[in-house]
């Protein structure tokens, strides 16, 4: 080890105990273990150039076990990232730029939001495949535009987790072979040494899924330098780099313990590991030279980065424009008025409609790539006319994830991050709960995927109550930062894409049916922006008794149920695809939807608990609140009290005078 | 292949494929597939006794493939089961004993709810676990009165499930040599061959995990038997048995493709299919003979029954009051007046106060057992005094999950299906989502689980929004059948463990602090038993302005903001730990607490959605609708809203006649 290099090792490391102890709270023990791996990644491996951290091919640096944030803080700031030795002493402080775990958008140089442990796994995996895929569409031999490598760190945490599992499992069928894991083999976790709940072979276990796996010292930089190379150069499949470490290495009582995990350090044990390193005592001690092997290796990295330029800057042809439009994602801004015109106003289930408009989108928007839970013919998400993504062809846009709804989440996550693609992923809306840790980090970080849900009601029938959604589209809708769109018919599914392709700063989820619903009927004129509010008026009535809202599969029995009630009850029906995007209209605009003083009633096969803040204690919430039942649809519509005719009765009983 | 085991396959492929035909819908692939493998079971390893589902010490059966429905109640219908010709006939109807999936508690000799995949080999870890620890309970060397083994079948979708892969892992780390596992390897999906996602070496994963892994020819009863036998004797390790088989064989065009999967053969095919197989062709056939060997096991599995109801009769002193307990889930009647006097009065975080009273219910109630996804410092739930439960060493009631909540929740739900046990599983409650998929089977199957969520809003601090549930109290609250208790101090806390405890059908989520919340102050003569009711009145006032309700650590800071408001606004204040259990009261109870025509307002640290529906237009919803940050709890608080003076401001601003 130089002297240089053992001196950024020792500054990472002590700056990262110093934040922790600064806040009071925080992880010091997998900072100090990991400070040698990650000043070798950054000095040696990683092309990464501080003043662009948006270069579309930079490598990408994942640190799956996001709780040792403030080792990623101090690589940042020693590399020269816009993050300052201020902002590390601000660590876990409201405002600062260096919150408990990291998150992208938030901090330059952060590429994930990690923290729940699993997914940097799942989205490195992602990031790996979209360099790929990138790869396919815009190099040519010779001519690499995108082919940056991902390294990621998981801790045992992370490789415990069913997720990482399915995306290990995935990345091997693939081949990636830029993709590079190194794990963190401590053999600590919170609650004490892993031996109390882990003795699997996990090196093994990477070999089952097709993976290159190495094994060294985590302490010894030049055997990790060795076999991040070697990994680097294996030509088919991904790398796992098993480092055993010592978490807390250095510390003089705590060292090896999980004591070092959660909590700071203490004073006495921080001033024993700085004596013992020779270290001076004062905190976020910086001395010169600290940055020196940063400095050479983000030299050398700019002019990787002037080559690119060049190269990208030559592009021509159908090329540059495909770089131009996949770099930027670029979306037409005639896509609305170019759906409507696909909408046949033939009568279909929910998710053929859309699979339709799906294709249309596909053909406008480069970037939408996508697949499916092993749901591909029953959610009916496939690209037509493009080809399956596989070990070593990466130029198809459908991805088949296999039944690792999870995963599927994660690596969608990781292909928006790359910055080229709007992903989608689809499965049953029953199974979103298996995936639902990484379409809540989705709202969070903000990323343009489309989560697709089909099979949204206990309507799919026969398949029975394990497989009948019923609370989860309120679930869906309680994810801050989450749209929910559930549409009726074939132009509120257009409508719907172009909705979930106009947020480019968030995930959109699109609820759809197994079963076919009718074409709404819509005054002459009417215009389809008006569905982009979120709730209109479709079927109006002169001077209300009551305004029916209903979403989805539902809206067609609303119609039918407002003309069985005829004149003796006048119903104004709305059809409210997206509650969301409806709540950040005007209050005007939604009184003019809702009216004012007029008793509301809510109509959708799912829980009730949220449309009863619509309707008040004098409307009534039409749903279901109990699991569903194993048979053909419409007897469960009508045992469930979900046909026209049971919809109008209860609305009868209810506000005409009828039994309560 | 003995005649009369051929006709016995045959039985069972073709009654699954008349099933699936009748209901025009389910999956008759696996089914015909399994047929051999099944009737090999049923007639030569499994222990069970029809006219006895419920004998404790049954082997049982866990189908976790559960769309292979049809192969269930196939060999159900033949073993015996009070399951008749005419419910297989109903297969996929409403009200049916049939359902779509196998759902326990609906058809006698279904172990375990099914079809959510993955979830069956976590069921069956958890209850071959239950096994070791109540023979670790009960037995003496030379008289076992719990020593089950577990059967179960998976096939690529579930192993493909993380849950699964979380389950195996443990399961190999405990060393569960009564756990034996058929994968039904037959090369096809939905979407169509594995090959299309899943290429890893499952039986080199399973070996890493330590497990005992042994290859077969599904369709080779001998070999199948003998590979049963052999894992059966393994003595220290789970067994996974690679069953190659074809999916749908038989079948003349439609054998090894996906079109065989999930739909009905149709007419054309089944006839070819019983043709090749010269099998009458009229619909659920059953010939003369084709129960004879499940006949015959099961009348041996009656002497091994009589043999242990004898051995049971004979147990005496400490050993037969711990079997009745057990097998009983006995629960003492003085349990809530047991817990109340525990209750010191002393400020503490509810996970503490949760904590201190959980030790007495495992004095109380030696059914309860439990454990952590690697926070069990955190979570506090480990029960003193009692071991851990090891590979070898079964007697401790504190399980070690690893990071792995999901398979906690799975497993979790085996140890409850046993009947011997009412587990618990902690973690923080922003984690809940990774085993959303088991609570809701939880819910669904109605088992006595309850799932301990600390660390239960962004009050929990630095850790940032990653780790700050915002909106899961609320989605927990929508699955049907789950009560979500959130208790205040150490009195409702006591009432919440009464109350989990008494739910013997239906699991319980408590919700628990980080951080420390005050102890109300309460009239004297206050009854616990108001605090069942799921909301009471905390806090009066003669004729209130409003009433506002609150939960957990909100309800001190609403009995705060109160004393602000003073004479201004007088104030009922409501403490509601469970929403769910109020909705449950009759109405004039309900109007009792919550008054008539007085505004509400309500105050959790969460989502305010589904509050809106209690306190209309007119109310107030005190949450929070965003994202949390990462910082100090107080400095939250205060950005948030959620401090005694800003949420006395905001009801003054809302209700005084301020800004609105």
């Amino acid at each position: 080890m130089s002297n240089a290099f053992e001196t950024a090792v020792k500054t990472v490391r002590f700056l990262s105990v110093d934040g922790v102890e600064k806040a009071s709270s925080g992880h010091p023990g997998t900072p100090m273990a990991l400070a040698g791996i990650g000043v070798e990644l950054f000095t040696r491996h990683l092309r990464y150039v501080p003043t662009e951290p948006g270069w579309p091919n930079r490598d990408r640096f994942v640190l799956s076990a996001g709780h040792a944030s403030m080792l990623l803080y101090s690589l940042l700031h020693l590399a020269g990232y816009d993050l300052s030795l201020d902002d590390l002493k601000a660590f876990r402080q409201w405002g600062s730029k260096t919150p408990g775990h990291p998150e992208v958008g938030h901090t330059p140089g952060v590429e994930t939001t990690t923290g729940p442990l699993g997914q940097g796994v799942g989205n490195a995996v992602g990031l790996a495949l979209a360099s790929k895929m990138m790869g396919a569409r815009v190099n040519s031999p010779n001519d690499a535009i995108v082919d940056y490598r991902v390294f990621g760190i998981a801790g045992d945490g992370d490789l415990m987790e069913g997720v990482a599992s399915e995306a290990a499992s995935l990345a091997g069928h693939l081949g990636l072979d830029n993709l590079v894991l190194v794990y963190d083999d401590n053999k600590i976790t919170i609650d004490g040494p892993t031996s109390l709940s882990f003795s699997e072979d996990v090196g093994k276990r990477f070999e089952a899924y097709g993976w290159y796996v190495q094994h060294v010292d985590g302490h010894h930089p030049a055997a990790v330098g060795k076999a991040l190379d070697a990994a680097v150069a294996e030509p088919s499949r991904p790398s796992l780099i098993v480092a055993r470490t010592h978490i807390a290495i250095g510390a003089p009582t705590k060292q090896d313990t999980s004591g070092a995990h959660g909590a700071p350090l203490g004073k006495d044990e921080v001033l024993g590991a700085k004596q013992k390193a020779e270290w001076p005592t004062e905190p976020f001690h910086v001395p010169a030279g600290a940055s020196d092997l940063f400095r050479a290796r983000v030299a050398e990295n700019q002019k990787v980065l002037a080559d690119w330029k060049g190269r990208v800057a030559k592009l021509g042809g159908p090329r540059a424009e495909l770089w131009q439009k996949l770099s930027t994602r670029q979306v037409p801004a005639s896509l609305l008025d170019e759906l409507v015109t696909q909408v046949d106003g033939k009568a279909d289930a929910t998710r053929s409609l859309s699979a339709k408009l799906e294709q249309k989108v596909a053909e406008l928007v480069p970037s939408l790539v996508g697949g499916s839970a092993d749901l591909a013919e029953s959610c009916k998400t496939t690209i037509k006319g493009s080809g399956e993504v596989k070990r070593g062809e990466h130029a198809g846009r459908n991805l088949a994830f296999g039944i690792r709804e999870h995963a599927m989440g994660a690596i969608c996550n990781g292909l928006a991050l790359s910055g080229f693609f709007v992903p989608f992923g689809s499965t049953f809306l029953v199974f979103s709960d298996y995936m639902r840790p990484s379409v809540r980090l989705s709202a969070l970080m903000g990323q343009p995927a489309i989560w697709v849900y089909t099979h949204d009601s206990v309507l799919l029938g026969e398949d029975g109550p394990t497989h009948q959604p019923i609370e989860h589209v309120a679930a869906l809708r309680l994810i801050p930062n989450l749209d929910v769109v559930r549409p009726a018919d074939g132009l509120e599914c257009a409508v719907a894409w172009a909705h979930a392709i106009s947020r480019t700063n968030a995930p959109t989820a699109m609820v759809l049916t197994r079963q076919k619903t009718p074409t709404l009927a819509r005054a002459a004129g009417f215009d389809p922006r008006a569905i982009l509010k979120g709730a209109y008026v479709l079927d109006d009535a002169a001077d209300p008794d009551l305004v029916l809202i209903a979403t989805g599969s539902e809206v067609g029995v609303a119609v039918e149920a407002k003309q069985l009630l005829g004149d003796s009850l006048r119903v104004r029906v709305v059809s409210a695809p997206c509650w969301e995007a409806f709540c950040r209209q005007p209050e005007s605009d939604q009184r003019a939807v809702l009216g004012s003083g007029v008793p509301r009633v809510t109509l959708e096969a799912g829980r009730t608990s949220l449309w009863r803040g619509v309707t008040g204690e004098a409307g009534l919430a039409i749903g279901i609140d109990r699991f569903g039942a194993s048979a053909p649809a419409e007897r469960i519509a009508d045992e469930l009290g979900l046909t026209a005719s049971k919809v109008a009765q209860a609305i009868r009983e209810r506000f005409a005078g009828g039994p309560r």
